[in-house]
């Protein structure tokens, strides 16, 4: 279907990028054959480095013209296999595109190259007083990935997703035509929501270039409390009571004894009152110290009002990066616990948590396998591995197989969906299919050729 | 191109509504041939209100199966000949589908029918002590209007536009078939964005027949300050300075005084403090008294250091809802001020704002017309109007013509869009292919296809 890469096209991609920023076949890096989870693997013919959009520009005219295909990668932190070139073909590395083009300090936007990682993000608007909102938990992601995934974070309740801080983007199409979606405009109903396709769409319809972001002031003062309760019910069934209250946190997160001694075990260090066997972990921001410390006085003694043992205030620098480091570093604890895992990312209407995890437990002891999660549990996104745990290949893809379908199932019964937050690429398309249903298949399948009729760019992935 | 109804056809839409609800013909209300600014218009043969989903399925898959145009038709409050079925064929009348279907306390999600009113949904969920933020300025809208031109309205500086608070979509394809899209999820990376292409499509791609949107618990106090300033530069010039600044506000709106005279004029009512030349219009929300009145001493100051000449406290009800009346009442006050106006929505960035006015005052030299504006000005969103003044139609025509090509081409100049919330519908197009180009339009056209195949669904609209 697709033409091999030969000596000619390489000739070509060589003059576009220059021989410094081109490796071909076996020179190729092998950690450019998978993504972060390692499950999805391919080996690219030509992995190249573009600096500029115009290169981007040259390569797919280029590709489009002779069948090549052509896959997007950024840091490579994604865990569908977003980013993993399966039917080889050239891997198109925008990591060093990592320029921030500019501040407006005026219609407050920040305008970056695809390759900028989100934690140069925060560094280049905070020191200007200013906030870039999205807190997924890997900041050396970029924020072409992060937009390509619609990536969400910790911050979701109080400030939205990747999407709501998208003002406009710079896409190369298939065919290596430039277009403008969006801008430094607030508002925008002119015609179709092309931006809002771009985004979430994986590296499939076009190549991001260029984004500009929108910005707000930074509030002054952030403070988190740490707040155990005697178990997980009583914890899960207080999130949606506190982020109803008046005052809204700006994260909740789930905690639960052992993802917490996965992670203490990790990274070798302990939060403080870790002898508890469920917590949630609340963060309100505001503009002063008598509104933020009015939110968690409320927020506080709702928690008692609603079974909290105790409420703990993280409001040192020291606890708070001893807290959080420690809920950062989840995945990382899980991953190393075993030799391989593999990840469930659905997001649940907020009710459905609870019984949602039960279930996970119930599917654990039916299979025999060890199932920690965590979770943004103020948005109803969980997190869930299976940890293969020296099992036998067949019996850990049966295992998953059979797992995963379960979790699935349930979660679309329950109101949920496949993805929260990391994707479809390869490894969710099947789930994908179950949940959405022919038609709207089908309509993405029509999208996907509108934009792409040769089906060059990210080919496999998401639909 | 389109087949015209016959007596079968009528005969099916009768059996599918009931009698009650379809007239045919020149028994149809004329109100039905227009929209609200009433500068496009088109003969229905039939006018039928929906009373449910299934309705609207069934009356797609005859209309599909037999190449007959529908148009779909909320209120009728647009402004730019969304509703009005150029090409005959059915209005499709969604505003009999007006229950509010679920407000879930939980998972704080409202979910609707498409012909529930903007007021409709704040009385429901304010006296939940809920809170819907958008706030277009015609409340006697329909949801799935706002939805269908991703509405924007007053508070989008700090709360978003409708496509922010749209949480889940049910809609009926072209061929009759039905999606759900979305649902009551936070965050959702599963696929193309197919929700948010719909949102401000404008009801060329689908129909929408249920709408889950977003609530957050209602702040507790509002207050706004009217801030008159020595002229409109010194005013505009401090809209971003104050939105920069660490309160956010709600709203910045733009009054100048003889926008307001229409306004009181028409009404028959004056705002405090009306004798200045221009004037700021914020609000600032919050959940305490104290963090409320922090918020307007902090901006209270910065508008004198930017030049007001004072700032007046809105904070009696009596105060708020005579100067809100009154900027409310600006497009009714326009209009009633002359016999045919046409209208302008651009965004812009904020920073070209206080250019571009000054551009609109010089074209209205420049063509003898007189061209009143008034804006969101917080978000670059301005509502210009060229008014007719008795005019020939055809000077009228002329002048509308020439006049909107110069507004345009200012506005792409300075990184502006075609509309900021009214949508394309049918008058708007060409500007939109100016400020898109081929590229674009193309892809548009193309999902327009991918939805549409035959191209029966607002036939003529957007794209």
């Amino acid at each position: 279907m697709f033409k091999q890469l030969d000596r000619h096209d390489i000739e070509v991609l060589t003059n576009i990028v220059g021989a410094e920023h081109i490796t071909v076949g076996g020179d190729i890096d092998h950690e450019f054959t998978h993504d972060e989870l390692k499950n999805v693997s391919g080996k690219p013919e030509a992995h190249v480095y573009v600096s500029d959009k115009y290169q981007v520009s040259k390569i797919m005219a280029y590709a489009y013209e002779n069948n090549l295909p052509v896959t997007v990668r950024g840091a490579g932190t994604g865990l569908v296999g977003s980013c993993v070139p399966v039917h080889g073909g050239i891997l198109l590395n925008t990591s060093k595109m990592n320029h921030i083009i500019e501040l407006d300090n005026v219609n407050l936007t920040l305008t970056v190259e695809p390759g900028v990682l989100l934690l140069d993000i925060y560094e280049a608007v905070e020191k200007e007083n200013l906030f870039y909102a999205p807190d997924p938990g890997e900041k050396t992601a970029t924020i072409g990935g992060n937009i390509s995934t619609n990536a969400g974070g910790m911050r979701a309740i109080k400030y939205g997703v990747t999407r709501d801080w998208v003002r406009g983007l710079e896409v190369v199409l298939p065919n290596g035509e430039i277009i403008q979606t969006g801008g430094k405009v607030v508002k925008n109903s002119t015609g179709y929501g092309l931006k809002d396709l771009i985004i979430g769409s994986e590296g499939t319809l076009g190549i991001i270039v260029s984004a500009t972001l929108k910005l707000i002031s930074k509030p002054k003062k952030t403070v988190s409390l740490l707040v155990p309760f005697h178990n997980r019910e009583e914890a899960i069934k207080a999130a949606p009571v506190l982020i109803k209250n008046h005052v809204t946190p700006t994260a909740v997160e789930f905690l639960e004894k052992q993802s917490l001694q996965y992670s203490e075990t990790f990274l070798g260090k302990k939060i403080p009152h870790n002898n508890f066997e469920a917590y949630l972990l609340l963060s309100y921001d505001g503009n002063t110290d008598a509104s933020v410390e009015n939110d968690i006085k409320i927020a506080s003694n709702m928690c008692l009002e609603l079974g909290a043992i105790d409420v703990f205030l993280v409001d040192t620098a020291e606890r708070a990066k001893s807290v959080w480091t420690v809920r950062g570093g989840f995945l990382e604890a899980i991953k190393s616990s075993t030799d391989e895992i593999d990840e469930i990312d659905v997001c649940l209407p907020r009710s459905a948590v609870s019984a949602y995890l039960a279930y996970a437990r119930e599917v654990s002891e039916q299979l025999h396998i060890r199932i920690p999660y965590f979770g943004h549990i103020g948005d109803g996104n969980l997190h869930i591995y299976f940890c293969k745990d020296g099992m036998s290949q067949s019996d850990w893809e049966s295992i998953v197989h059979k797992g995963f379908k379960l979790m699935y199932d349930k979660a679309f019964e329950m109101g949920g969906v496949v993805s929260g937050e990391h994707g479809i690429g390869y490894a969710k398309k099947a789930y994908m299919i179950d949940l959405l249903g022919d038609t709207q298949i089908q309509l993405m399948k029509g999208i996907k050729q509108v934009f792409d009729p040769k089906g060059i760019l990210n080919p496999s992935k998401v639909i």
